[in-house]
Formats: structure tokens, C-alpha cells, sequence
């Protein structure tokens, strides 16, 4: 059977170079052994249990993910510690308790609020369960947690402390390290978050709670922190396939941006300066936040199909829901057509791969080893919803 | 059987409100037959056979697709008059054969480019079909099409008048009408919008080509055109659903917007002027172009779960992926909270209901003659991706 090739797949479609994938999971493997931390990747960019057992090195490791249906994902894959890193809505403790029984997964909850807080011990008595559920710190973020030396810190530790419920221990994300204009700001928000776990676990431990975990994590702050002193493991998720917006905040290489949308050209416009592809705002989604560091991103940089080396100065200008528009980044005239006719093939790089990639059932798997990166060499199923 | 109930539902989910969809389908076939026009729906937005076949009261009538795995949904589904109305990619020619012979259905393509036209007609050959293909034309969004006095026009014509295609007819899409600040200036548009076709038509006919399809489309063009002389059919879509934006320039009121996303609150940061919801980036996209409109719209506007009238000065204010904040518009104080504890619920309306529905497979259909709204009287399927 002939292998196959990128040219005989319909588009737009998901590529994911493996190359690139195994060499941005190692680097964060040893980062992460180098400062003494456990690795829990973010699986909500890579979605898919193959991709979490390569970030591992081969082993179904800790995990952290977005939604009830990643976590039946890895559970029914046989993962056995998987952190549910969104706040948990006391609807969906029922579900997580039937994920916990049928895989006899560890599979852990957040939560910043004393009601439910309170439900989630309620529900785990009612159910036959203990949830194991760690305190949302805000570390700067703004967005979800509360503060270091809230003084609803030890009441939601009481509640966490009652019959169905356990105290797991604190995490932070250091989101904002995403609007960072300079390594060292990088450095030091990375500092605010590492004393915003330290400084809560320390409250907790003195009034009694065991506070086992104390989780951090941002690709940005992973890569660049200093120290995690007081840490116990870090939950990075982007790092895996990167993108635009992290080669633009300082996380990444153009060159190890590991995942990329296959286009096709479907027509020419001189006079307008662009020409046409395949792939619009569902296909390549409408985040434009790697404009934020890199003005004249667009929706994306393009590149030839074999590689994913950004061609000079092109860029997906606009954006219809089916439509992407090709010009130049500086709006100058459309000298670049004749070397991609109708019918030729484009990779578009992301500018946010989370977005993304969660439009595709699948990535096509490619590696420049193989035919030049121009063969599929796997295909791997993600799952995508709640 | 009890029947469901949406407070049975995970979150996020998509809700469709049926009587508005009732509604606002009834309202653009009787403006279709009022302007004496074949209506071809546009079902990029809806995606779905069920909401096609009510969209045509009970009818398998003409539709509007924008990628191929739509066509053959609805050629399965029984429609026989199908146009795939984004430029097409030459490899796609073979997929689109394969669903005209598995189904007997009439699947017409369009192009704007002679290169592509030319390879239509030699894989009609080559496959043993004729594809009917229509010219873009570019009425002024300056996005894809020719313009109606373009010297490719006829060589276009020519290139599908040769064995293995057909000369269909034209069509032109009026998307710069989404971004008029007036009535007065989308009736303007409309009038380009017409011309464009017409010109193109009698250049066509002039020449001895049938011509028989004059096709324009969009939802504001659509309700608002004063005259559509000459025109033959039209593919408006959103209008089934309608959304923020569309209220926004003036093609319906708040309360014919038919679909929402219902989520959980699942905690409060009263400090930070924001509750947390379990739906963000993902559930409700990050498309803003409502805010053109609306300022202060941000992610979308929230209603009770019952009904779907906004709550006065809410909106989500930001997203990350699984997280929607929403607060006041006006940035205030969180005097709202104690109305919303962790655990209730809120329907979010969109700001582009193209792009939320695309994240969900189905739709939870209710209706407010049924429970108050509450109750769930139908599931649709709806088919997404490549």
C-alpha cells in the first residue's frame, strides 16, 4: 500500500509535525526535571491521549485538562491522575464521579468558592465519593482564584476538609505572562506566581491541611522562571505545538511551531493584492492575539507545504467563515502569485493553537525525515467538545 | 418518560429557540416570494438537513452549502438542488462527482478563476459528469469574484461552456453590507449588489450564454433591498438564527435572536466586578465583530436560562478557553452576584452565530410555549468540519 501524501488529502485539515512535537515535549521534560518539578502537561491544546503518552516519554504520567469529556478521554485511555483545571460547576459532579468509578481514576477538581465547595463535599457523600479538590489562586491573573492571603482561604479549606471531599492541595496560572513585552517581565511574573502557591500552601499547612500539591503553570513562566522553590509540579500545555502568539511572546522558534493548517489556493486577485484559500475563520478560528507582539500577524503566516518555514512578509490578511485572504504583510502588490497557481498548497502556522486545532477531529501527522514532510506518517484522533 | 429538561444538560451547550426560528425563517420566505425570488438558503450557519427542510416549510428545496462535507449531508438527507458556494479547489472536484453520482443530486460549484474553470471541465471529463458552475462576481467586498465589467468575464464563460462543464450562472455576495451604519446605505448596497449580477447576466447573454442562476445574498441585503430586477434567487442564511451582530445593524430585534449558549455560573469575584462561567473562548468563539455595532458587547450579552432577553448592562467581558467573565458593560460594581449563586444558570447570546454553532454537534431545541422555555423538545443534529 502506497504511503499517504499531504497532496491527497481534501483541505483545509490539521498537520502535526512529529519531529518538532517530540523535540518541544523533551525540552520540557527536562526543564521540568531540571528545577525538581512533576510534569502535568495541559492537554486542552493537544486533546488526544497519543500526544499526552509522547509528552510523557512513553508513560500515561499526570495529567491536566479543560473539560469532563478530555477527562473521560484520558481515563478511559488509562490515565490515572488527571486534574480538572477549570472550576468546577456543581452540575457536573455526577459525571465526575462516574469517570472516577468506572476508570478508577484519581481525577481531581478546582474550585475558589465556598458554595461549592460546600456542594462538592455534599455530592461526594451522596455519591460514594471523595473528591480530591485543590484551592484556585490568583497569582495576577485576574481572571479566576482567589488572592494568596484571602481570608477565604481556610473556610474553603474547612469545607474541602468534610466528609466527600479532600483537600488536594493549590494551583495558579500565570496567564498574564501571555501580555509580558520582555523575558525578564516573564521572569518576574513567574516569581509572583511561585510565591502566590508558596504563600497560600504555607497558610494552609500552618492551620493544619496537608496541602500535597502546589501546581503552577504557563508555557511562558515554565520556560523562563528562575526558581519554582516550593512547587511541587507545573501544568504547561502549549508548549507541545506552540504558536505564533508564544513565538511573539519569547516561549518559541518560528521554526518549532509544531502545528499548522494544510490550505489550498482556490483563486487569484492581483488587483487586490491577494490571492484565496480554503481556509478561513472556522478553519484557522478569528484569534488575532499574536498581533498583540507581532503586528501584521493576521490570522497567520504562510508557509510551503513541505516545510513550515513562514514565507517572507506574506500573511492571511482576512478572514471569511470559508475564506482566507493572502497578501502582503505590508499591503504591498501581489508579486508573490505566480508561484502559488490555483490548486497549489499552502501551510498556514496558527496564531493560537488551542483555537485552532480545536476545530479538527484529527491530526495528520507528518515528519521531514519522511518523504521530505510530505507524507502522512500517522493520523491521531482528538477529542473535542463538552 | 419524563421529558428532558435544559437544567438536566451539561454545560455549555447550544440551545435553539424554535418559534423564533419559526419566525424568522417564515418572515424570509415571504420576503423571497414578495420580491418574486427562488429562495436558496444559505446553510453554512445552520448546518443542519431538519433546520433546512423547516427553513423551506416542510420542503427539501434549494440550498446553499460552504464546504463538501455540508453537500453530502444534505444530498443524504434527500435535497437535490445544491450550490457549494466557495470557490472550489481543483482536488475537490473528485469528492464532488462522487456525491452528485452516489445521490442523483444537482451539485453546482462556482469559480472566479479561468486556471480552475479549465480544470473543471477536463475532471468532468474525466469523471463522466458535467459540473454546473456559476462565475463569482465581486459586487464590493472586494473579498473573491470578478468585477460585472471584467475582460474575464467571457473567457471564464467559455472555459465552462467546454465538454465535462456547464455555464450555471452568476453569483455575487454582498458581505460589506454586515459593516453599513444606515438602512438607507444597505439599501445602497443591495442596489450595487443587483447591478453587479445584472451586468454580468446581459454581458453573458449578449454573448450567447444561458445564464439561467442570478444569485446574490446576505442577510441584511436580503430584507432590506428595494428591488431585486433581474435577480433570480437569493442565499441569505444567518437570518434563520440571527445574533449581535446582525441585531447590531439593524436586520432583527434581540428577540428574534434563536440560538444561545447556556452555561453554569461557577464562581464569583466580586472583587474584580465578574462571575465565571463555564463557557469562554471555545463555547462562544472569539469572533467581536459585534462590537462594531455594540460597543461594549464584548463576548456577548447574558439572559436567564428561561428566556433570551439580555440582562440590562451584562456582558461576558472576556474570554479564555473554558472561561467567559461576565460583568457589567459599564465596568461597575458586581451588585449583580447574589441574582446568579454558583450553580445557576445564563444563556449567552452570540455575537456570530455562524461561528458559536460551528463548536457544537447538536442543537437542545426548546420552545417558550413549552415549560416556560425550560423544557427540551427536540434534538438536531448538525454536521461540522471538512
Amino acid at each position: 500500500m502506497t504511503q499517504l501524501q499531504l497532496a491527497d488529502l481534501p483541505t483545509p485539515v490539521l498537520i502535526l509535525d512529529r519531529a518538532r512535537l517530540l523535540a518541544n515535549t523533551a525540552r520540557m521534560r527536562d526543564r521540568a526535571a531540571s528545577l525538581g518539578l512533576s510534569l502535568r502537561p495541559h492537554m486542552k491544546t493537544a486533546k488526544s491521549a497519543t500526544v499526552a503518552i509522547l509528552a510523557h516519554a512513553g508513560t500515561k504520567g499526570p495529567v491536566t485538562v479543560s473539560t469532563l469529556v478530555e477527562a473521560a478521554h484520558f481515563a478511559a485511555a488509562g490515565f490515572r491522575d488527571i486534574l480538572y483545571a477549570v472550576p468546577v460547576a456543581p452540575q457536573k459532579l455526577d459525571q465526575a464521579a462516574a469517570i472516577m468509578r468506572d476508570t478508577a481514576c484519581d481525577l481531581k477538581l478546582i474550585t475558589d468558592n465556598i458554595a461549592v465547595a460546600e456542594a462538592i463535599a455534599a455530592a461526594g457523600r451522596r455519591l460514594g465519593v471523595r473528591f480530591r479538590t485543590l484551592i484556585k489562586i490568583d497569582c495576577g491573573l485576574g481572571r479566576t482564584g482567589i488572592a494568596p492571603d484571602s481570608p477565604d482561604l481556610l473556610p474553603l479549606a474547612a469545607a474541602l476538609s468534610a466528609p466527600g471531599a479532600e483537600l488536594a492541595g493549590v494551583l495558579t496560572h500565570a496567564g498574564h505572562s501571555y501580555h509580558a513585552h520582555s523575558i525578564a517581565e516573564i521572569k518576574a511574573i513567574a516569581e509572583d506566581e511561585r510565591l502566590a502557591v508558596v504563600t497560600a500552601a504555607g497558610r494552609l499547612r500552618a492551620a493544619g491541611h496537608a496541602c500535597a500539591i502546589v501546581s503552577v503553570g504557563s508555557t511562558p513562566t515554565a520556560l523562563h522562571a528562575e526558581s519554582y522553590a516550593g512547587v511541587t509540579e507545573m501544568r504547561p500545555g502549549n508548549y507541545m505545538f506552540f504558536d505564533l502568539f508564544q513565538a511573539g511572546v519569547g516561549s518559541c522558534r518560528m521554526e518549532d511551531i509544531a502545528v499548522s493548517v494544510l490550505a489550498t489556493v482556490v483563486s487569484h486577485h492581483p488587483g487586490r493584492g491577494h490571492l484565496l484559500l480554503d481556509a478561513g475563520g472556522l478553519a484557522l478560528s478569528k484569534d488575532t492575539g499574536a498581533n498583540e507582539h507581532s503586528p501584521g500577524t493576521g490570522y497567520g503566516l504562510v508557509c510551503r507545504p513541505g516545510d513550515a518555514v513562514p514565507l517572507p512578509d506574506l500573511a492571511v490578511r482576512d478572514v471569511h467563515q470559508e475564506h482566507g485572504l493572502v497578501g502582503r504583510r505590508d499591503g504591498g502588490a501581489a508579486d508573490f502569485l505566480s508561484a502559488h497557481p490555483p490548486g497549489s498548497r499552502l501551510r498556514v502556522l496558527p496564531n493560537h493553537s488551542c483555537m485552532t486545532a480545536a476545530m479538527y477531529d484529527r491530526y495528520y501527522v507528518t515528519d521531514p525525515a519522511v518523504a521530505g514532510g510530505l507524507a502522512v506518517v500517522a493520523e491521531w484522533d482528538r477529542v473535542n467538545g463538552w
